[in-house]
């Protein structure tokens, strides 16, 4: 197993691609196996989802938005902004880590398949993603 | 590592068990590990849930159009239909992946646990799953 | 690879750290791998979420609740309590199994993050988690 830190720039709020910065920073896969994602944090997410148009991310970070709303008069946990209790209720349903199989040493990604970093807070600032491959 | 994929008959939109068309796919299972499965799409999601009653797949059909309605006024990615873009919302909320270890030459599912292909478009067509033991 | 059924005392509704249990249950832990916990229920979930204040486990429990509300006329799987079918949509939405890095024979969580229990139901009962090391 071959494990690597790998430490994100900053990212506005939003869902952002980051399928390239990952594999620039893994080096050469193996013929077959599984890489593992793992993000540690709780106020952002890892997903997969549409990696052409990018009014797909607008619009993810519209729905999700919608679904988890800020300043609902019952959250307890407000010391640290509006944006933050939303955050964590958002990184636990889109989750935190992911699997890929590698097969012919790429990852097996559908055609249409990016990997996304779900930026939960307004200055997430940089983001730290422990990356495993087996 | 054995990897296999397996490409599966188009569903109808909802909820659906495969336990049995995994299963009979990716044939022996060894006395321990993991089964991993990975979902090529961007409309479709992998869980897990209730394996009894058919009313389960029904209202998780019908709660997730609920969480997720289609037709927002504020979407810009409606080109492909009024499902697309919910649909990749959804699959970003439920998941495109599973692993389920297992033991005794067996899926260590629970007693009331089956897979299931969330089919989140109204014509999906085939679907393809990247199935990883190891 | 090792694996190791964790069973769970009764947890009442909402969302609870078993950081600690899980630890003291698996016994020491490798140099680098990966630890894999999957849960096998349909009516709660495992998540990793903030570890410290704990009126972020009452938001998270508020969050869902509103999300998706018990008692929807629509429903039909509603013999076995008014709480039982929304567990089934939240254990969907949150999940039911994490793949935990391991580093320097330690879980590599980040400051903040903890392994959360997540009890969907009014009374879960005992639940039943088979951890996997490899």
């Amino acid at each position: 197993m071959i494990q690597k830190k790998i430490i994100l720039q900053p990212y506005p709020r939003g869902f952002h691609i980051i399928t390239d910065v990952i594999l620039s920073q893994i080096g050469p896969l193996p013929a077959q196996g599984i890489l593992h994602l793992f993000l540690q944090h709780t106020s952002a997410g890892l997903s997969i989802s549409e990696n052409a148009d990018p009014d797909v991310r607008v619009d993810l970070e519209s729905f999700f938005n919608k679904i988890v709303p800020e300043n609902e008069p019952y959250l307890r946990h407000t010391l640290e902004g509006a944006d933050d209790m939303p955050a964590h209720v958002k990184s636990s349903i889109v989750g935190i880590h992911l699997s890929i199989p590698i097969s012919s040493h790429r990852l097996a990604l559908g055609t249409w398949q990016g990997i996304y970093l779900c930026e939960f807070r307004n200055h997430g600032g940089h983001r730290t993603i422990v990356a495993s491959i087996y």
